[in-house]
């Protein structure tokens, strides 16, 4: 095998497989990066079993060939290298590399011992902006549950319907739901894909509002296809949580209340928290003024935030962290914020319900 | 006690002072700041016993008195405040801090249980400016010993002698010599000052060419005084190692490199060496060009590197790290390096002695 690629093609087409490059396993095949120029086009792979990057890297055939190389070396190296021409060269499981007057020499493994990326059955797909998968990721993957005692909240359900794509995380203490309008209606589908997958998605995905991304579904994966790359991933199985149930648009109390005011203030009482101290900021909210209080061991922080008013006044108590989570991830200035009870969930949620996150309230002592 | 700031103003003054909170202590007074507005004037102080830094800030005193706080939490606490004036009451060992709506209540600790920065005979003293200041303590800090076996190594010879400053570091591999001209002349004098000090010294120095730094030294203390900020550590004592019978400037082979291009190459190499791992690079210096050679477990690496050459040809093997650290804080374009033989070190030097970087080289099998 014999290659010549710009460094910059090369480089850029190592760090999205890499995504896919196991950090421990006991298979070394597994830390390699397949290049395989078998064909007329030069494709890098990676897999860790359940996620598979491949990715097309634009570069000159010189002969034919596969090979599969130490990921974090190669990715060391060619990061190190001049800007310039690199070429590749693979003779009995002997990797050269040569740039300018820099010469590597390093061994490869076998290309046909590298497990490829499996063929599936596209049965359905959907299209939407990289910038609209990008985001709603990043607004729903903070309340996935992050232990593996129940498999199906460690993934987060995408299901379609007609041009609307609804997707949900929820981890026991709250739930995010971000609605999306597709440009195209397609058939009813629900998967349910697994964390990891999502969050390799968008460190790799540049998130450009112009290309688009196509997601392939089968029976048991789902495909990302933007770019020159691929994303395969498996589903996790199973039926997932009917929360249509868990959502009410019953309330007692609804505040209007500026996103960054509230969000600081939130932030500055977690000051007074140490880790495993699990300390509720409690909400007084009155007319046309929220009262925040927080104690703990450190010290107590209040701070009085302006809000506006509907229904009854209430006192509820919630774990800062998830109202923060919720917060940073909302564009709008001002949000609407929605109670029944001090044992209730709270939503937030915008009128056209893009975005729905539920927080459970807990409780405390009034000792004030 | 009162006291009025403006959160800028009090948060510069934290982190400068936080470079003395020790990480670890069994006194916890050590783990504050202390406030002092007992006179006219605001001062921070922390003090780690080794090392004491005392800032001045900007501020109104409705009321005098001192307190303590515990360093950690003040710091985030006013980071974290709107940019807005800061309000600071005590009272009974309690501390309200109060910033627009935001209202923290924590406690204190009594000022005067507070070791406060020592007073010393200022003997003697230095000027220069903080931009000099922090360059040379940057182009020597590296080649300090790590370990305590040997204390004197582990801080950085000043040695003053007219309008000179010579400024040594070693730590039995390698010796870095930095010489500055000072505007003035001054006595003799010689000390040694811990890397420690050095250090925060060099991450709290604005680093401003029209400013200076007063250096005073007293018998068994340097202070630095700059802007508002004065500085002081103990020295260690000792007599330093007769560096001058160390430094020959005979030679049997000189060469000219680019810097830029000698230094890429040895990073590129040390992309074979893995942690604990002691591979040597080795030099084959020729008539116009030096070959780079790397072996290790992981592969091999060449390059060449043209260079122009005085004398001997000569095979020497190095330690990449130290190169690569003298070369780094060298900011020359080309480079002179001087050997005698394989077994000797190496100089890299400029025509004005400006900078001498001394590294001893290492034994290698030839198996090429």
């Amino acid at each position: 095998m014999k290659l010549i690629f710009h460094k910059t093609d090369l480089q850029n087409a190592i760090a999205i497989v890499s995504k896919a490059v196991p950090a421990k396993t006991t298979m070394p095949i597994l830390e390699c990066i397949l290049l395989d120029a078998s064909g007329d086009e030069i494709r890098l792979t990676a897999n860790d079993m359940e996620l598979a990057i491949e990715t097309r890297v634009e570069g000159q055939i010189l002969e034919q060939g596969k090979t599969a190389i130490d990921a974090k070396l190669f990715s060391e190296i060619i990061r190190k290298l001049p800007d310039s021409d690199v070429v590749i060269e693979e003779r009995d499981e002997k990797v050269s590399i040569l740039c300018e007057k820099a010469n590597f020499h390093i061994s490869g493994r076998r290309g046909d011992d590298f497990v490829g990326m499996p063929s599936i059955e596209k049965e359905q797909h959907i299209c939407l902006s990289q910038f609209t998968l990008k985001e709603t990721i990043r607004q729903t993957i903070f309340s996935i549950a992050a232990s593996e005692n129940n498999k199906l909240m460690t993934g987060e359900l995408f299901e379609m319907e007609g041009n609307q794509l609804k997707v949900v995380s929820l981890d026991g203490h709250r739930i995010s739901i971000r609605n999306v309008e597709l440009k195209d209606s397609y058939d009813k589908k629900k998967v349910i894909v697994p964390g990891k997958t999502l969050m390799e998605i968008s460190r790799i995905l540049p998130g450009d509002n112009e290309k688009e991304v196509t997601i392939f579904f089968s029976r048991n994966h789902i495909l990302f296809e933007f770019d020159q790359t691929l994303v395969l991933s498996r589903l996790i199985e199973g039926e997932y949580f009917k929360i249509d149930q868990m959502i009410s648009s019953d309330y007692e109390t609804k505040i209007t209340v500026n996103k960054r005011e509230f969000l600081d203030a939130i932030e500055r009482s977690t000051l007074l928290i140490r880790e495993s101290d699990k300390k509720p900021i409690i909400l007084d909210i009155r007319e046309g003024s929220m009262e925040l209080t927080l104690n703990s061991m450190i010290g107590s922080m209040k701070e009085d935030v302006l809000i506006h008013k509907k229904g009854k006044d209430i006192l509820i108590g919630f774990n800062p962290r998830f109202l923060i989570d919720a917060l940073r991830v909302i564009d709008d200035e001002e949000i609407d914020i929605y109670m029944v009870n001090s044992k209730a969930p709270c939503f937030i949620r915008d009128q056209e319900s893009r975005y729905i996150y539920l927080i459970l309230p807990v409780n405390f002592n009034v000792t004030r």
